[in-house]
């Protein structure tokens, strides 16, 4: 089984995953990519992955066959795993807990070649609705206290096929990044009675420099403070904290949007890698002998998408430091892409 | 100039840089190494670079020519220059500082091909002293509160030029790493009245699992919450706050003692790349009206050094979370460079 453990001198978290690779000795060389015979997530391989959990199918089809267009399956290979105790402890000055979560993916199409800009918006809506509904469902575990959903495109960002998939993981623990922006947000909100969000969306709609995209819910940013090139930001304009609470016409909407904005990054950058990010609410369902700590979410709190692109190696001096190094100002990044078509909606 | 923006929602802070590079589109193509008669840091190219702040050179020899054995020069594309006011600002719920600090290359050898574990440890304790020398003169710049020194071995880890490098950056701020060192140090300390790294240390070498190695004044360690396979930190054993308290016995110790970790490294995973990363104490230089916030370091910090191999494409889930994954056990790691070779010391 794998293991939580927590470094007492960052705080930062790491699942030591043994079942998750060999050792990295003589080091692996690339991989192409899986011909369609081989990749598993192709219509008609369904027998190739573990049982589905969730699937938007033509009506009359069985699980695990032909006939779907968006479709969830656990990760052979998952990093956490449902089965076991948690077992938390300490260990001397260490925190540990045993490696209990949850590691799914989510097909977003069952062709291999469909990427996000070339999705019409009903299609990249349905998958919108999978991590809403898995997401849901999977905080009915209480052992669960967070749930992360990301996308990797492109191989230099992590991706080992080039298949669209979104990954959904729920964990023991909120991890630093959001444990992070939750702190945040609640001590914008005590100290001002105001959202962080909110005050921020404001500001940045009154100066107008950062906004690449406004549709009727929905805005983008190019954040002031990009960690990369052409980092963008995705909020809803309403107030909401949690993803699972978007209706129907939203996830139309958002899905309009994100086409849009991915095709024009697409342009911009020749098809760069990046990483897309989920941060939602942690899972406020209660457990015994515990107060929640979160009780303010509704108002403190907003759900957002982060698109990361990757366009280089890490830097030394940002894994030194945590401060991160951007040649290219947001400002110029929103300019570039306000004046880009792309994508198909 | 370029400027320090911090990031509202995760704290996190950018150096916005638009001098270190044009737009990256279309997508630069990797470059080849610089032969030597383009490597400005080759012995007879000192003029090549800006004129050298410091340098261990023969008897005789003048300031940027030949018969330096290590030289210490400014970064010509630096993300941070000295010129200039701080200027500190909000900018509506921003922070902004002007990109005010230092930026300089340890050159580690005249020689291009000379790597550390190539090394006879008297030329890496000359390394050394230049950390320190160069440090200890920066301090006297009280606008900088933060110097780190980084080392990016292989094309994968950042590095663009084959030459043995260290960089050094001195910054007006703490940034987040070494703050979050600093902060969980203090706290334990006020807790226990005990140093947190001592704790860690005696822990280390009660269960001897994780003890890569052990000389008179140094342990190396694969630590505990390992983000990557291979991590190392190495500690000095007694208690000592600051790296320039080192004294020249400690330098020569200490350059043995990397010379021999990274020669089983190199053996152990075929000469990975990786970050090397120094963590000290924070500038205490008193300023006129600022309380220092760091009066207990001499008690509560230890400076280290963490060598973190870049083995993989950055994991979409660590970008999402801050949890990091890591496919071998520490424990296992420590085994297998146990009972290596490596190094000429």
């Amino acid at each position: 089984m794998s293991e939580l453990r927590k470094d007492p001198v960052t705080e930062h978290w790491v699942v030591i995953a043994p079942e998750r690779g060999s050792f990295p000795w003589p080091m692996p060389a690339e991989e192409p990519s899986a011909p369609d015979e081989l990749n598993p997530f192709v219509e008609g391989h369904e027998a190739f992955t573990p049982p589905e959990l969730w699937a938007v199918r033509a009506p009359g089809t069985a699980p695990n066959t032909p006939g779907w267009s968006v479709r969830v399956v656990p990760n052979r290979f998952p990093a956490l795993r449902v089965e076991g105790e948690l077992a938390p402890a300490g260990v001397g000055v260490f925190d540990q807990i045993n490696g209990i979560g949850a590691h799914e993916v989510i097909v977003e199409s069952p062709d291999a070649s469909m990427d996000w800009p070339d999705m019409g918006p009903g299609q990249l809506q349905r998958v919108l609705l999978a991590y809403s509904d898995r997401i849901r469902d999977l905080r009915h575990d209480v052992r669960l206290r967070y749930h992360t959903v990301f996308r990797c495109h492109g191989r230099a960002a992590g991706a080992t096929l080039s298949h669209p998939l979104s990954q959904l993981v729920g964990l023991p623990i909120i991890p630093p990044l959001p444990m992070a922006k939750l702190r945040s947000a609640r001590t914008h909100f005590r100290a001002k009675e105001r959202c962080l969000f909110a005050d921020l969306i404001a500001q940045e709609q009154r100066l107008e420099k950062r906004v690449v995209l406004q549709s009727e819910r929905f805005i983008v940013l190019a954040p002031y403070a990009s960690r990369s090139p052409f980092e963008l930001v995705i909020y809803p304009l309403r107030q909401c904290h949690d993803i699972v609470l978007m209706s129907d016409d939203e996830r139309f909407e958002l899905a309009s949007v994100l086409i849009k904005v991915l095709g024009r990054l697409r342009t911009a950058l020749n098809d760069p890698p990046y990483h897309l990010q989920l941060f939602t609410a942690p899972n406020t369902t209660p457990r015994p002998g515990r107060t929640d700590m979160w009780s303010s979410l509704e108002v403190d709190y907003r759900w957002h998408l982060e698109i990361l692109p990757q366009l280089g190696p890490p830097g030394g001096f940002a894994a030194a430091t945590g401060c991160f190094v951007n040649p290219v100002p947001p400002e110029e990044a929103t300019a570039y892409l306000r004046g880009l078509n792309g994508g198909s909606a």
